[in-house]
């Protein structure tokens, strides 16, 4: 029966049949779901009208001003604006000239990258999304496997094409690295991916050339490719070095995801890139093509920054990532030196990227679970840091280090008196 | 069995399993297709190499560097580069001052929007992407009506979601108005949505109210919501009206989708929009939601562009707007006088956009078809047109109008030359 069929009966019957017109959303919209937004706004914040806010919560290093794209990368995009010559359509993979910069960038460290290699995108979400559309099926009853506690964009991504996500464990303890035991065991026939994150949202971990060899060992043994998320690649503390898996240099086939967000402080331009490394050729055959196919839904990513991105990745001088990592690292020393002090807390000092974990012995205080320690802490001291459940983590809560050093200690001062008002002592 | 046995035992045998180790890509990726491309790959396109080539093809009006965008729009995007304010991430949907800059520009003519109905995107194929990926869903067996002609993105968005598509025909001797009785046919109870591209990209056709109101009429009938690809809006020539699926504030639930990359010449910018025209509240309860959550997944489009909108949208004079309707107005004028002098051609002239479709009567070439013909062309003349099978109408070529009038001129020219040298009289 034709929809007019069913619908001219309906009129004929209740002669006013838009009442009930309700257009019913896609399963893969319904699966589409913001987990961090979905926790937040079960919160009921309400800070302390007596006290300002201070946000620990939001993943944009630009948002307090505090830190800003070198001159160089504003430069760079101003002079291609006036230039007037990258209005139109870039190839969708990328201008051949801005992809060949992205692999230059990369090739450090042993890793080799040709312009073929490279698919920019709009942004890293958008990399992401593209590489993990291009090796999970849902027709064939894939999994992904993504880090716990990890960034919720893996899950987002993976569950709207109706692809299962399963978890495997990082240990804080152990500096956040792989429980490889647990890694191992949660790979079955089914698996399409494995997402490594390195450095590390929310951890702040930066893994060693020997633990990525570990990880990457147990994919390359089980032939499972991997997605490398490297968008914090190169913010790591003294003492850290960053290892690309790219340099590794493996017979094993990654994908490598990152952008200017980050590093380049930047966010907003939508600038991430796909790197593929494959000594293996395990991806010439299919994958390739599938992402220069997928990369042609949006057509890339916008032109401008695509025309700037040689001068903002060669001009941009060491000395504005030195800086960047030096305010990082200095106000998660000041912070893990802070928080030491507030009872029934337990910082854990990141390696690298934005972020610091908290542990919070909850048991040792007189609420419930840490989403209601959040809001108290917001009712009381107006400081608000996102609880670990965002990442999986329910024992944690999640601080950024892009605050303003101010603003920081104020809130750890604040957070102090509030732990220690509330906690009991074991 | 895990996957760990299958290739411990395949390793026991072989002891080299690599070497036959390809990752197969999705079912996604492989439906995934340009069918433009698909189609212009497989053309042995050789020039005469005495002549230079004039491609009458791409659809980038920026590509002669003879369309320009305005210096408002220009200066818009410098001043906020300039002013530091727009390198953060924006709300996935966009800046609310963008959205309601939007919300405003397309209020016209009856139309009303707030900045709620507004979602920004990275370029309208996003916005397409997200519309149909919101309403088709592959586990109900969807299908999408689309034009035929039509452009072909519709066709790849659908299908790399499971999505299967179905013509409806326009009928070239009347303006390319939609074949209602065809339309009304396609219709079933799997039906999610109608695309409507108005104006058109290939036909050039520019719908009138009551012909709008006839279409959208069947639509509300079968209780189908429709996509309205609005991408060309205002790009009309003298004589037509460009009326809005909105304007005609209809108890129907309507996603209009547009951008900046035709009208205001910036197609790499990557600056599209969603406007949901909804009075019979019909996406108030899942796809309002469903587009919010969909456009998460690439956090939306670029934040400077963002940022200059309000000013690209209001500042750009009318008479930039006015100076391109008679550029591409002259160009086609121009185009249909020359070739009717073409044998063997037929030109439409076109009510607006930047394309002229062209009827080849290929039963008086000495050609087996039109990419034949299209081959020869170049051959011997260096004039490149996209063959119709492109979009679904292997009888015709079409042409752009964008291309500056002395190569146009000259690229008719050499097709009056080489139509009449191969063109048998009836």
């Amino acid at each position: 029966m034709l929809r007019t069929d069913i619908k001219k009966k309906k009129l004929f019957i209740t002669n006013n049949f838009d009442r009930d017109w309700v257009v019913e959303s896609s399963s893969a919209a319904k699966n589409c779901k913001n987990y961090i937004r979905e926790i937040v706004d079960t919160l009921d914040l309400q800070p302390n009208p007596t006290k300002d806010v201070i946000a620990l919560s939001i993943g944009d290093p630009t948002v307090y001003g505090n830190l800003k794209p070198s001159e160089e990368t504003v430069q760079a995009v101003i002079d291609v604006v006036q230039s007037g010559k990258y209005n139109g359509y870039a190839p969708c993979t990328g201008y051949e000239q801005a992809r060949d910069a992205v692999a230059t960038y990369l090739s450090h460290d042993g890793a080799r990258f040709s312009f073929q290699d490279i698919i920019l995108c709009s942004g890293c979400s958008s990399s992401l999304e593209i590489c993990i559309t291009a090796l999970c099926d849902e027709k064939r009853n894939h999994n992904l496997l993504i880090p716990k506690p990890g960034f919720s964009i893996y899950r987002t991504l993976a569950e709207t094409i109706g692809i299962k996500v399963k978890y495997y464990n990082l240990i804080a303890e152990n500096n956040w690295e792989v429980d490889l035991e647990n890694l191992e065991k949660q790979i079955d026939c089914f698996t399409a991916a494995i997402i490594l994150n390195n450095p590390s949202n929310p951890c702040g971990s930066v893994y060693s050339e020997k633990h990525l060899k570990e990880i990457l060992g147990i994919a390359r043994l089980h032939q499972i490719p991997v997605i490398a998320d490297e968008i914090y690649e190169q913010i790591v503390f003294s003492k850290n070095k960053f290892v690309s898996t790219a340099a590794l240099n493996l017979d094993l086939p990654i994908l490598i995801c990152g952008g200017l967000a980050k590093r380049f402080l930047v966010p907003g331009w939508r600038l991430g890139w796909i790197a593929i490394h494959d000594n293996s050729d395990a991806f010439s055959k299919n994958i390739r093509k599938a992402l220069v196919s997928l990369s042609q839904r949006i057509i890339g990513s916008n032109t401008l920054i695509q025309g700037a991105l040689p001068k903002i990745l060669f001009d941009t001088p060491q000395i504005f990532h030195d800086n960047l990592i030096n305010t990082l690292e200095t106000n998660a020393t000041m912070i893990f030196k802070l928080l030491k002090e507030a009872k029934g807390l337990l910082p854990y000092m990141p390696q690298g990227t934005m972020y610091m974990m908290v542990k919070v012995y909850l048991k040792r205080f007189p609420f419930e679970d840490i989403s209601h320690l959040v809001i108290k802490l917001m009712e009381e001291e107006s400081v608000f840091c996102l609880p670990g459940s965002c990442f999986q983590t329910p024992d944690f809560i999640r601080i950024v280090l892009t605050v303003p050093e101010n603003l920081l200690r104020e809130a750890c001062s604040r957070m102090i008196h509030f732990c220690n008002k509330y906690c009991t002592t074991t």
